[in-house]
This record gives C-alpha cells, structure tokens and sequence, in this order.
C-alpha cells in the first residue's frame, strides 16, 4: 500500500463559517470548528480518501459494526497558540503510538502516525482562528476510529472511518485551581488485566458512567477505580491517572495492562525524574494509602490528564471514611508540576524535551 | 410521557424492494430486509417518531456519543414461520427485559418493551415473505440502541436512537450438527465482577475479538472464558452460555454478575427441570471440569445461545492439554434439547411454557 502524504489530500472548505462562540462562557465538546479530517479503510486496499471537508453530519449504515460490537478507539489532545501566535501540539507523536496500541488490542488496523500528524497540523492550520491565544485556553483535538462495515457477525470489521474533530476550550480552571473531592469505587470496575483497560476505546467509558452517577449523587465529582481482581489496588481516576506524595516519595500506580498510560502522566514522571525527585512506579493499595493519611504521612494527592494537566485532589472518601489531603488545597510539588507543563505548553518555559510541536504561526 | 402505541407509528415503504436471498449460500448478517423500524429519544421528551422505514444508510454526527464512548445495548432473537405460515417469536419479552437491564448498567434509558414487542411484530408481518418456511432457518432480529447526542463529555447522553434490523438466516448446521472445538482462555478476559459482562453491550464483544483471533489461529472455533478475578471460575463461550454433564449432573455456572444471562440458558435449564433432570446452577471451577473429563466423569459439553441454539463441544483446549468430549459426538442429551427447543420454536412440538409468541400468518 502506497504510503499517504498530506500534499494528496483534497480540501473542501465550508462556504459558511461559523461564528466563534465566547470562550468564557464556552461548554467543553460542544463546538467544533469548520472543517473535520475524514479518511476511510477497507481490507485489502488500506487507508484511502484521506480528505478535509467541513465539519457535518455523515452517513452510515445502521448495520455498521460500531453500533453492535464496538470496534472503536480515540485520542485527545490540546493545541495552544501562544502571545506570538505560535501554534504547537503538546506530544502528539505519543497519541499516535498510543492510538495504534489501542489498535491491536481491538483487532484494528494501524494509521501511520507521522501522516497523521501532518493531517492534523494541516486541519489545525486551516482552522488557526479558532485556537484562542490565551493561557489555559487550547483547541481540543479528538482523533476517532471505528468500524463501518455492515455486517452482524461477531468479527474484526473489514472497513473503518478514522476522524479528527476539533473543539475549543475555555479555561480548565476558572477561578485558580480548584482540588477535587475524590470517591473511591467499591462496587464497579473500570477494567480487569487481561480486558482492554490500557486501551483508549469507548467500552472503557461506557462502563465508568454508572459508578460516576453513584460518585456524583453522593457529592464527589469523579471516582477513584481499584483493581478488578482484589479490589484492592490503586488504578486510576475517571480520565486521569493519579500521583500521591507519600513522606516524601512520589507513587503513581505502575502500568499493569487495566490502566491507560496518559501522556501528562508520562511527562510528570519525566519531569518530577529530571527535578531529582524521589518518584516511583510500582502497586499501591488503597489500605497503604489510608494508613498512609491517618499517620499524616499523605502531603498530596493529584490526577493528571489532558484536560486539567494537573488536577488535585482535596477529598478522598472511601468505605464511609473522609480523608482531607494538604487541607483540601493545591500543594507545592503539584502547582510546580502544573505551573511547568503548561508553560511549556504554551511556550512560556523552556521545553528540555522537545514536547512542543510546531504547527503553524498566524 | 405518553405512551406509545403501534398504531400511531408512521409507516414509509420501499419503492425499490430487494430481491430475496439464496438462504442455501447466504452469510449471516450481511443482508437486511427492506425496511427497519426507527424511534429517537431525548431527554424530557422520551422516545418518539416511532417510524417503519425503508432499510438504509441514515444520518449521523461524528460527535454522537456512541462513537466515542461507547453507550450502545443490543439484543438478538429469530422469528420462525412454520409449514402452516404461522410466523412466531421465542420468549421476546425476555429479550425485552435483558435489553432494558443492559439499560440500567449503561446508564441509557428504559424502551417500552411491549411496545417495542408490538413494532417487532408490526415490522415482521410487513417483511412476512423474507421469513424462511423451512426448518431450522429463520429471520434474525436486531434491536439496538446507542447514543447520538453530540458531545464529548463522558456522561451519559441525553440522545438516543432505538432501530430493530432484520437479517434472514439460513441453516446453522447445514450438514447435521457438528460438535465445535473450544480453546479455554488463559491470558485475555471478557469481564469481570462490577464490570459490565451481564450486559449485551458493545465493548464485550469489542474487548473479545483478539483472544477470538489467537484460538482461530489455532484451530479452535471459539474461546471458553474464566472469571476475570481469579482465572479460575468457567463463565461462557464467545455468543454462549455453557453447559457440562459430570457424572449424571448438568451444571451450567450460576449468573454472577459477569456472565450474560441467555435466554436459551433458561430455557435450557426450565426444560431439564421439567423433565427431572438434575440441573444446577453454581460456580464450576476449569480444575473440576478437567479432573471430571480425566476421570472419565464429563460426559457432555454443549454451548446455548440464539444462533446455534445448542451447540455441542467436541474438544476442549486447556494449557496444552487436548479434551476429547464424548468422543467428539454430540450427546444424546445436548441432542434431545435440542430437537424439543427447534421443535417448540419451529412449532412442531407441544409448547408447555408459552414461550411462542405469535407474529403473523402469512
Ligand atoms: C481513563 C483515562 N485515564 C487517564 C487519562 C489521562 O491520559 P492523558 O494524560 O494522555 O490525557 C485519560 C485521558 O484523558 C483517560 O481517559
Ligand atoms: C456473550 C453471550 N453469551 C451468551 C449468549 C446467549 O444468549 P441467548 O441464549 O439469549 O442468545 C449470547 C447471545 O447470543 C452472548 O452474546
């Protein structure tokens, strides 16, 4: 199969633009822009008709096997326009291995990330008003990939449809950096080693709502997930992994095959690692950790995603026990870690390891 | 919310009808008749436009929630028509009653079932003459629900379509029934307690496709799942639940929470209580069931499931080891449950639990 090149692509553009809507009033995953990134797979004949063309609604057949069987996988991403109007991608090349892991797990055929990547600069390009240029504020970048062949049987699907949409965010954090309150899940699993936890695919999500409704009516705003064979160790929170600092070690749960490998969680390691800070990957159970809080031994607790890069946490409640980390507030590794990595998202602090990527300059 | 009723359902028919399938030569799953019913709900307004329409591609946002995180539920049942013409249904409303507890799990709302089971039969008696009079073949039926409302936030969607699809199907067992051989799955896991495993949703059947793709590679039809906790506990095959006779016992593992709840499992098990045969429902190790095939003591294995309706096991695969089951034949009881089940759906035998449900005559 030839390989695809960005210079091959066709474009058609809209003939009627939206208007930008008010980034401080903005609600996430609402509004995309103009123009979506469409290319399609068939067995035999690989990827083809990679094409921009404005963003709308597509057609597709009821028997699809996305509907019944769930062959599906994404990524999420951010790009950020900084004062000089640079526009760059915060790893994106790690979205890419991510997304094609994610693939073989689900018996789904690669991209080629690189062309991708060029796609994506090439779709962000086109729509580089819709970036804001403030700090905190990005263009959110969803890739998705999932199975189109209309067919009932139980089986890989021999046909695909790969998207990028685009979405801008307003400010994470509207009024500095809010902790948040944490349940820890009793009842429901996420994922179970040996299931398709360590893939981004919609299953994983489905599956969460329902823990995240109990978490939500009982006031805590997202669900801390133990492991599904004891019950017992820590394994993520609802879209982001999660770091405690523990007398003075640093412990985020290693990567054991149930938990996604985030990318801020990759790059807080990095970091925290290149600062000469005492950090650990390894097993870590909720008993350690409650033991941990009640000898005051817990200085902070924080989840890492794309969406908030560092969120922390002020509450943990577990097995009726409430368990108050740092006095409910931001603590100082945490806001040196969210202070760095989106500053050098938006280009304000130097970049040691090459995480930005240039897109384009408006 | 008003109720719904099917005499209020808009109807729109194909101008352009197909013709009908070869069912000698025909695959599973790859033809649809000519229309489909249709129904869309949101929230505040419950479901409505309830509508049969010509059998095609429809239109959808790239945004839909389905794509994305995967809420979606799906049910399968057959509609027989016998030598009289008389169309039937097997026990649809249990289909009714797992769909909607597949709701509950994923956070989607409730369908009227009766309803539901009023348009399924509306949509058959219109589609009559695609319903094969022959025994053993029949006409699939697909309902299937996922979630269209354009947003990424991972909540539940406030959005959803409702369709029912309907596939004709020839014969399963084209050249009297053939025992399958089972590979028992040591490394991947469908699902596991607080999971989602008891529901018939999308990311099961995703998440089961590789371990699928590596018995396949090696020569076995199918895998037999263990409990995700333990690897230990016997749960079901693929599209099956299962059933082992051990010394005169026929034990099927009990509904824990991670098996989905067949329909023809109860079935099965009603059948042989009626009869007086000694059937329990418990946890069944894959160390009993190799120890009793050693002994000499298994003396059947069979597989329940709408598809096959009984479909016994020849040989079993388990850590190197080969297990022949009687000889590799189907037995006379996995035989004789068989018949009376075709012959109840076919309507050729007595049916003492009202578990035909009458459609049409054509
Ligand atoms: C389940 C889950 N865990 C963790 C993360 C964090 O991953 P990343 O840092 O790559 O955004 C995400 C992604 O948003 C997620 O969905
Ligand atoms: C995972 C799974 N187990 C068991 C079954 C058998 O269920 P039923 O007898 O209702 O067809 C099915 C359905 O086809 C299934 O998909």
């Amino acid at each position: 199969m030839l390989k695809m090149k960005v210079q091959d692509m066709t474009i058609e553009y809209t003939t009627t633009p939206k208007e930008k809507p008010d980034l401080s009033t903005l609600v996430f995953g609402k509004t995309f822009t103009d123009h979506m990134f469409v290319m399609d797979y068939e067995e035999g004949k690989g990827w083809h008709d990679a094409r921009i063309v404005p963003y709308g609604d597509m057609t597709i057949s009821p028997a699809a096997m996305v509907f019944h069987y769930g062959q599906t996988v994404f990524e999420g991403l951010k790009a950020y326009k900084n004062e000089a109007g640079e526009i760059t991608l915060f790893r994106p090349d790690e979205n890419m291995k991510r997304l094609n892991a994610s693939n073989d797990r689900l018996c789904m055929p690669h991209v080629d990330g690189e062309f991708v990547i060029d796609a994506m600069k090439k779709l962000i390009a086109i729509e580089k008003d819709w970036v804001p240029a403030k700090a905190g504020m990005a263009l959110y970048v969803r890739p998705v990939m999932f199975a189109t062949e209309a067919y009932l049987g139980v089986a890989p699907s021999k046909k695909y449809r790969f998207l990028i949409l685009l979405s801008p965010v307003g400010a994470y954090y509207k009024e500095g950096i809010n902790p948040v309150k944490i349940a820890v899940e009793g009842e429901y699993v996420r994922a179970v080693k040996g299931g398709t936890g360590a893939a981004k695919t919609a299953g994983n999500y489905a599956s969460s709502l329902k823990a995240q409704e109990v978490a939500e009516a009982n006031g805590y705003s997202q669900v801390l997930w133990l492991d599904g064979r004891e019950h017992k160790y820590i394994e993520e929170v609802g879209a982001m992994n999660v770091f405690f600092k523990i007398n003075g070690e640093i412990v985020t749960p290693a990567l054991n095959g149930s938990i996604l490998p985030g990318i801020t969680r990759k790059s807080v390691v990095q970091l925290l690692t290149h600062w000469g800070e005492n950090v650990v990957e390894r097993q870590l159970s909720i008993d350690e950790l409650i033991e941990a809080a009640n000898n005051g031994q817990l200085e902070e607790a924080f989840g890492t995603g794309t969406a908030a890069v560092i969120s922390p946490i002020g509450e943990l409640f577990y097995n009726g026990q409430k368990i108050v980390v740092n006095e409910g507030e931001i603590g100082t590794l945490a806001q040196k870690v969210y202070d760095t990595i989106t500053g050098i998202q938006f280009g304000t602090v130097e970049d040691p390891f090459d995480w930005r990527v240039q897109v384009a300059t408006t």
